[in-house]
């Protein structure tokens, strides 16, 4: 699925730091920050692999521009939450390609760890995502982001984004 | 269990690329593609970490010379598998040594997620490789990986190699 | 949490470098080499998050100087264990900031993975660890260490470090 050409080693370690950022919003909850990781344009959508192979357009979360992006942002940081739960991401196999015009194709595995309460903590979910992303000279924004669980579903209603 | 020089920080680079695409390869499931990451006088072997530690050459899977990987490949490729499974290879940390002759010594560990039909993810293995990378103009392979599970014995029968 | 500034790629590696080290050093059950990844006047704390998120002090192992480290070490090396239990450590998401005075902020994901005996593989800690590097010309060391889980508590009472 990759493209031909490869980032060099700069712009490969500025991608995982992205990725980092990311992650690192996720763990914290920072929704609000959330929007902040994409551009104006982008596209996400959260879907298991199957809706994937089938062609699926459905997902769990689906956003496409900023606005809704904002949107689900402010809805989550109002929703009440009764149980405490902490969601940890870990990045994985990360696979690489160049696009024209500055954008780097990425495919990056992740393992999100959830501990409720006091309970033991238990993978929520695996899988990877197919990303797209923008470089710029003020910094590397997603373009698109299709998160793909390997899983029939998520647990919960989900609320967080991925 | 390292050598004593340590690659320099491009080579580091190479051979973190080189698991990567060796787990991408995996999480695939394109095992047709799997023997080209070996030299043709590789050895290959995956096994218990009580067996390694009893100094046993048993394991599940055990090939020598790139002619035994390709058979593996091709029965595997052959063999009518009746659930769909997904497996997703998470590397995990990465010990670096310099032996003779253009060779990197590697201990990488992984943990390896299954994926059963409607079911949520779970630990399939979760271990360690020892491996001796041959470093060429034309790239990096395996001419021998140790992959040396921490529990038991594995869950079903094995098919993919790890 | 991180600090203004940024290391520089090199540092960054060698930041990495240090936590496969370690992580190396805990997996390979190596507790007489524990001590050596400390400064002598550093702090050491294993806390549930929710210690940490009410100001607690209070955690499971805690360690204030070079003395209490070895000391620890040595009563973990002189401790029978009655049923062998391989621990490996998977590096996560890490953030870095630099600190004064030749000091990195470093805050590091981890998944620790337990096997007992001929049991399957299971989640034995998530979290994160809250960390100050000292970069001198012979190495880094940690002056601070803060391993904070993000369950209730540990299971088994804890012998090892994190």
């Amino acid at each position: 699925m990759m493209a031909a050409g490869q980032p060099d080693a700069a712009l490969k370690l500025r991608v995982r730091e992205l990725y980092e950022a990311y992650f690192a919003c996720l763990d914290s909850q920072d929704i609000r920050a959330w929007p902040g990781f994409f551009t104006e344009d982008a596209t996400y959508l959260v879907q298991s692999e199957e809706n994937r192979r089938n062609g699926y357009a459905v997902g769990d979360i689906s956003c496409q521009g900023g606005a809704m992006f904002r949107d689900r942002a402010a809805a989550i940081a109002g929703t009440t939450v009764y149980e405490r739960r902490l969601l940890r991401h870990f990045p994985g196999n990360l696979r690489l390609g160049l696009l024209a015009d500055g954008v780097v194709a990425a495919e990056m595995s992740y393992l999100a760890i959830e501990t409720v309460a006091d309970e033991m903590p238990v993978i929520f979910s695996a899988g990877r995502s197919i990303d797209e992303i923008r470089v710029a000279a003020d910094g590397l924004l997603f373009r698109r982001r299709q998160v793909v669980y390997d899983h029939g579903f998520i647990r919960h209603s989900l609320v967080f984004p991925l």
